[in-house]
């Protein structure tokens, strides 16, 4: 392992170091308007949800790490308490990227992207019209982290109207995983698409309580062939089948830990436990 | 648009379109201990990095959505303010979510995800051994959101240590985006894996001020040919092309904005200008 102190290395080495560990990240587009109303727009990916009760978000626009100034955004949610956080999908990651040049205060972002400012409800930003969901923010509080370049400040913003787009809804009104075609930000200039390709599901334990890992017998906990993962499945059953469910199922013959691992990749946990379990 | 004020449905509705929307969002697999000892881990996707200067990450143990009641990690983090926030990586992410089972308080989770718990440098809490990339954290601040279910808790946490897994890193000893294979959450039962299938790049505009989708000629930003994207890509270019380099260039004949459009998912902004200028 390598081992460091983040005060003995640079600043930039260690922004480095936190962007290229925590990713994906989701983006905040945010949209703010100054104290005589004039627009910005620009992305933040040190963003995420914190609460559904009441529903609280928190960003960052750090300072500069070269020259230590607060951004507009920074500026304009300390000035008037509001913001609109848009939600970016693949459709518009060019222009949210081109909205994140160093334009100075004066320029509008809207204008420079070619996205559409549409009016929000209850507070005065914008919402960009071609992102899928808009949240219309108040700023509840600002927490200024230093006063150094790269230092971050955290704007805890609770949520006061919801606008989704309703081509991401699925049948039931809830938002589509696949529909919505979200976008994040990893380290350096990547971005990661999560669509059908990078998508994949497990199964909440919400209520059940798996045997564990430990509960697994040596044999198989030490096998060459089954994964962390593998054995992370295993553990996540409730029950080990009982011995008359081993004896009734009809294994194929061979090594019975590469046939448990086919069956786990397919989701049949039940029976690559019947598998490892049968003499 | 689907408009919703949060305050006029459920919580747990109003919770699916935060997390449905807000994603992908990376996971903080959190290691922590209580006052006499006692092992605890769990992953929580409300979190993110905020701050390099200094070294900042939140992220929020909520309170039960249907209980109310507050998570041991965060009951822990409040006891002893340590926590190590492990990165995950798509080799542990069963036995994460394994891990994240409502076990009782005086359960390891350690043991019953088969992780293995190694000492920390500078904090009580252990690291998860088989995590690419370990956080050693001191608790700077907790801010409690609110009392109901699902309420929120940041967790300000200041990074002490760092560790890295060098198979994660590239020759530079920087962290490889394709080596470190992160997982981060989505809606419902959703992840999603950062691989070659799912990143792409696209250059940071840091220092470059693109001309903007406003200065783009009227006829080709309402082409019916080109994209959002492809117009973001065309309005990032500092200066458009001199009628001098338009005349030299060597176009291929046909559709100018089907031609261009390819150049753009090649990459080629410049030419892709130089065609659509072309008479």
């Amino acid at each position: 392992m390598l081992s460091i102190n983040p005060k003995e290395i640079p600043v930039p080495k260690l922004h480095h170091y936190l962007l290229g560990a925590v990713g994906p990240r989701p983006i905040a587009f945010a949209s703010t308007i100054d104290k005589n109303g004039n627009r910005n727009l620009s992305p933040f990916s040190f963003f995420n949800v914190f609460s559904a009760n009441p529903p609280i978000m928190v960003f960052s626009p750090a300072r500069s790490g070269r020259t230590g100034e607060t951004k507009n955004t920074f500026d304009n949610a300390k000035e008037t308490h509001e913001v609109v956080i848009n939600i970016v999908n693949y459709d518009i990651v060019q222009q949210m990227s081109l909205s994140s040049s160093p334009y100075s205060k004066e320029i509008d972002e809207f204008e420079k992207s070619g996205l559409t400012p549409i009016a929000s409800d209850i507070v005065k930003p914008y919402r960009v019209k071609e992102s899928p969901v808009q949240f219309e923010c108040k700023v509840n509080d600002i927490i200024e982290l230093g006063e150094g370049g790269g230092a971050g400040n955290l704007i805890i913003c609770e949520v006061v109207k919801i606008h989704i787009n309703e081509k991401v809804l699925d049948e039931n009104g809830m938002i589509d995983q696949h529909k919505i075609d979200l976008v994040s930000r990893m380290g350096g200039n990547w971005y990661c698409r999560a669509d059908k390709n990078s998508m994949f599901e497990i199964q909440k334990p919400i209520t059940t309580i798996g045997i564990g890992v430990d509960q697994i017998p040596e044999e198989i906990r030490n096998s060459k062939v089954l994964t962390g993962n593998d054995l992370g499945l295993l553990g996540s059953v409730e029950a080990i089948p009982t011995e008359e469910e081993v004896n009734n199922y009809n294994a194929t013959k061979g090594d019975k830990h590469q046939i448990a691992k086919s069956l786990l990749a397919e989701g049949d946990i039940m029976d690559a436990w019947k598998v490892l379990l049968s003499k």
